[in-house]
């Protein structure tokens, strides 16, 4: 049985949320799960029939978003610290974290280690695509700022594995982003990428940032600093055209019936499409195991489809592919 | 009379929806077009009462997307290289075009030069925002690629000085994009730049992806690829958006229903507020004139708006003040 670790404590919400989504997973799939943090306060909140069937793992101290990520490491009393060591360790397949990422980057990428010929691991988030899949794959989003050409590199095969193991795309396309699709567009970083990337199966060449949406691609190749100022981005045009239809609806009685109509038709398929909760969490890719980073915000669905991705990630097989895929290109 | 070049024959529409802009613009405002293109198609298109009062630069060549921004300054006799000597030569106060960004961009820079102070310029857009004046400025989104601490210093004086003159904001905010809003976050560039930063009046900070459209900040820098890469992924999401609803309406009577009554008063609202039409075209700050960059796909209402946009920038004075205050900050 696959055993996830699951940071209780991190959330912006606290435990309730997290514990939820645990209980709805575990009551559809398989696994077994183990709360870190504070004893008590979880069992307060699981119910007595799960008391004996969920895993505690006990830790008093936790990271919150105001802390230095590189104190992290010295704090092995936090939940974070010992969710991530239960993976070293061998004691977990996996683990969910929706507490300080950077931290929970930090821990993962120090404690468990890199996998064989990865340099630098990439935060990695599923982003809706009018692809068939309807999904594609943005990396890094956060991870490592200042890339170089290798780290890129290295982040595509990581894409493309994932894709292809996870989406299950035989061929994944993989771009690079860029400031147009011509070859010669590029920063300096992405232009020496670019040569590399040609060893790359599924490279693409240089894509635009409207092609991570619409489905031109399914994999697209970024520095982390560019990813996460464009998932933000992403994220802050939906809220933005939510909010204005909401002030405009509000203002007119039609238009108010017409939000009625359109609802369960309509703007539910859209929001569940734009929901992060329905794709769970990032994993970050190139460690030596299993870690899926989590929204701070999550609810309980997006914890449950973090719980999902985590056992899907271990029974896929990502790693001992990617480990492969490295070792036979570099030997090219 | 201000008088707007419009480089005829640049965009992807050909001719037509240029001239259309043009009229419309001048049954509404005070200046004189001078059209630079092939002048017995201009001539065809122009309507009989207009053919003595536009202006007309003939000019035999048209630089499109497949040639090289550089080849453009050996093509003496394109229509955007004519138009853009027309303001070198001061025939002109300013030049519209819709067509070769990269050209564009470059021969402005080098024919008519860049401003006292400004070691490059800086291609700005105007986006949709949640802030009092529902919109926000975000530069450099193209014009280069690779920036030192210094650009984006000089880009931010640009920025709130192009927002105080032109959105009329009296204290703009000024937002460098980073990975976070926290100070130490950034890559090797904006932690440089943050520092230098700290002279520019309104500087608030790092700031988020989303912040572009929330409201938070007025003008936001960045270097040219992560800008361009914005913009498009932005204007990306947009349509997915727009795509994603027309597709679910179509497959349900009561959801058409719904948007025939939210059309007038919601879609139509939410469509003017993220097209990129009713902003016009985009501003080169820096260069020693003025210069506006349109959308290669512009209708005619884009370019009414970019002549709009020439005459305001003309008026406003922008470009004195800009080298007014970066020569105060260099003497701090």
């Amino acid at each position: 049985m696959i055993k996830v670790a699951i940071d209780a404590m991190g959330g912006d919400f606290g435990p309730a949320p997290i514990i939820e989504g645990v209980i709805q997973a575990f009551e559809e799939r398989k696994f077994t799960p183990i709360l870190v943090g504070n004893k008590a306060k979880l069992l307060s909140l699981i119910p007595a029939k799960y008391q004996q069937t969920f895993q505690i793992v006990e830790a008093d101290d936790v990271i919150d978003m105001s802390d230095s990520a590189t104190s992290a490491l010295k704090r092995k009393e936090s939940s974070i610290y010992k969710a991530v060591e239960l993976v070293k360790e061998g004691l977990a397949d996996g683990v969910v974290s929706a507490g300080h990422s950077g931290a929970t980057m930090s821990l993962a990428t120090l404690r468990i280690g890199r996998l064989g010929g990865i340099s630098k691991p990439a935060l990695a988030t599923i982003m809706p695509s009018l692809n068939h899949y309807g999904k594609s794959l943005l990396l890094d989003v956060g991870a490592v700022t200042d890339c170089t050409p290798k780290n890129l590199y290295e982040f595509a095969i990581m894409g493309e594995i994932y894709a292809k193991k996870l989406f299950h795309i035989e061929r994944p396309s993989v771009g690079l982003l860029s400031n147009g699709e011509e070859d010669s567009k590029g920063n300096a970083l992405t232009k020496e990428a670019f040569k590399l990337l040609q060893k790359v199966n599924g490279f693409k060449g240089n894509v635009e940032g409207n092609d991570i949406f619409k489905g031109t691609i399914d994999v697209v190749v970024c520095d982390g600093y560019t990813g996460n100022i464009v998932l933000k981005a992403s994220e802050g045009v939906i809220n933005t055209v939510f909010e204005i239809m909401k002030t405009q609806i509000k203002k007119s009685t039609p238009a108010k019936i017409g939000a009625y109509l359109m609802k369960r038709k309509v703007f539910s398929h859209l929001k569940q499409k734009v929901d992060y909760a329905e794709y769970g969490g990032a994993p970050l890719l190139g460690v030596n195991g299993c870690v899926i980073i989590s929204h701070g915000k999550s609810n309980a669905k997006a914890i449950k489809n973090a719980i999902y991705q985590a056992i899907a990630y271990k029974s896929s097989g990502v790693n001992e592919a990617i480990i492969e895929q490295v070792s036979k290109l570099n030997q090219q």
